[in-house]
């Protein structure tokens, strides 16, 4: 991930000044908000594929960095939004928001990226990509009440899950890899191809993700995060051993999940279950199947610098341990 | 406004099939809780708004009742988002969304309906109804939080106040005039007098509701009186009042704001210092000056049942009692 971070060097530097300068506004509050969660940093992924992407297919003007800005807006426009639904007290190590300000301020600075994002959609005079993003929040949206509805709910299927994720994350991925391809003008194979990368990826990212709410370590805190259980987020790793498990442990897990301030033991007897039944493992292979049909799609188009970069996300994404 | 109401009972109804029918989704959740909140009333003024302002503009299809419904949609979300951020229990005397499924649901079913209807304007391939669409909801939430950052500040200014109902009122009574006159292919004058209409008849609407929050009972208003005082909103109304109060009638009025849970005695005691000071008279002034200015853009139009229709809504709006 270094040598992409250092491919697309420039170009992140030029994002950070386009963020910085596009957050136009009278009000200065929403500005301490949205240069708050915006600069708490983040991996810029997004932003990079609309930068990849677009270059990938040949794209020579400079609106990519806009885009790129306006798919990082809708990113933190969902992060506002889901700390509120989640009540979630800490992102990446930091206070949120809401924390800090309150759960009205983060509704609706949220709702200013959302419309925002959209204004400068509208300056662009792309039609297309405004059509593509009005579809990705809807279904963003529809993901994350999705989620909301299935909390806590141990017979949540597998395929429901994948729907979860498929809206809340990977839905945004495949739309910034799409304005690239926009961008570029791609015909509609090529357009396919980057979607299809850019949701695969998207999901290999959130499986990812899932598996380390259950087995990274809180370098603050010293201790399991275990955020998903807590908040009866009820991911892969659980599912699949929700599936082996016996009445009395399925019992055990629907207790911890509707308890919502579970202890480190709690937390440890829920990880023994799922490491039990290979809940990691599972949910380590279906993501790798991920990252590969990911691959997939980018070995479709010609050798190039940028092609090599894309190519190195996928295994990024499922080497990442934080 | 029975006549107006008579006049585009044809329309309504098409409206209401509309929303039912626009109103798509895989997630069954999302549509009870829209149903429940836009079955729940509203005098579907802004929709009227789009109806009116298209057909006087010459607008012979039959898009403008997806537009209709597309800012119904939109006025449904900033409710959702409202009643959030206000904390608020009931509206128009049922329970809130967010009483009723949480303060989650609200959310994101509110984010649900902004993107549905960027969605809705994207497949009718009018950026430039997407652009003032943008900016509205843009405007709105800078509005709102213009609001919020005010909340209980007795310093806030007449200025301040007009800024705050512009944006988060006026501003989409004005988009909905100027949806129907770009619809209609009005040239920019006209364009200019229906967008000023929209945006002087959401002004007297505000200042109405402001009044009537002071002045009506709980039976016909559909929600508690003085709600704007326990919400902390300082409203024209109260700025009057404390612009003439002694320092100890300000400190009165500072401890009512930030109490939350007020009692009838001291909602009193506050409505006796706006009583004492003219604060009723003054905004119902000034709501008169909007509703006058409203006409006279109005006015500009050639004779028509249209222009009848539309000429008649200051007057109600200035005379609503609820």
């Amino acid at each position: 991930m270094e040598k992409v971070l250092k491919f697309v060097e420039e170009d992140l530097k030029r994002l950070e000044e386009s963020i910085e300068k596009l957050v136009t506004t009278r009000v200065g509050f929403i500005k301490e908000i949205v240069n708050y969660i915006i600069k708490a940093g983040g991996k810029r992924i997004r932003p990079i594929l609309v930068i990849l992407c677009s270059k990938m297919c040949g794209y020579k003007g400079e609106k990519y960095i806009t885009y790129a800005a306006i798919v990082e807006f809708i990113h933190t426009a969902t992060l506002l939004h889901d700390d509120v639904v989640d009540n979630a007290k800490t992102r990446r190590g930091t206070s949120t928001a809401n924390t800090i300000w309150g759960n009205e301020a983060s509704v609706l600075v949220g709702d200013f990226l959302y419309a925002k994002s959209f204004e400068l959609m509208g300056e662009e005079d792309n039609l297309e990509i405004v059509k593509v993003m009005a579809r990705t929040t809807k279904l963003l949206s529809e993901g994350e009440i999705l989620e909301l509805v299935k909390t806590s709910d141990i017979t949540t299927k597998e395929e429901e899950y994948f729907e979860i994720i498929g809206n809340k994350t990977a839905i945004l991925f495949s739309a910034a890899c799409e304005i690239g391809s926009i961008l570029g003008k791609a015909d509609p194979d090529t357009r396919g191809f980057l979607k299809d990368f850019g949701y695969n990826l998207g999901m290999a990212f959130q499986l990812t993700d899932d598996i380390l709410d259950y087995t990274s370590y809180d370098e603050v805190f010293g201790k399991k995060i275990g955020t998903d259980l807590k908040e009866g987020k009820v991911t892969l790793p659980l599912i699949h051993a929700i599936g082996q498990a016996t009445e009395k442990e399925k019992k055990l897990i629907e207790r911890l999940l509707n308890k919502g301030n579970i202890t480190a033991k709690e937390f440890s007897k829920a990880f023994d279950l799922i490491s039990k039944y290979g809940g990691i493992e599972y949910t380590s292979e279906k993501a790798r199947i991920f990252t590969e049909k990911a691959k997939t799609s980018i070995m479709q188009f010609p050798p190039s610098p940028y092609r090599e970069a894309l190519l190195s996300i996928p295994e990024h994404i499922l080497s990442r341990r934080a």
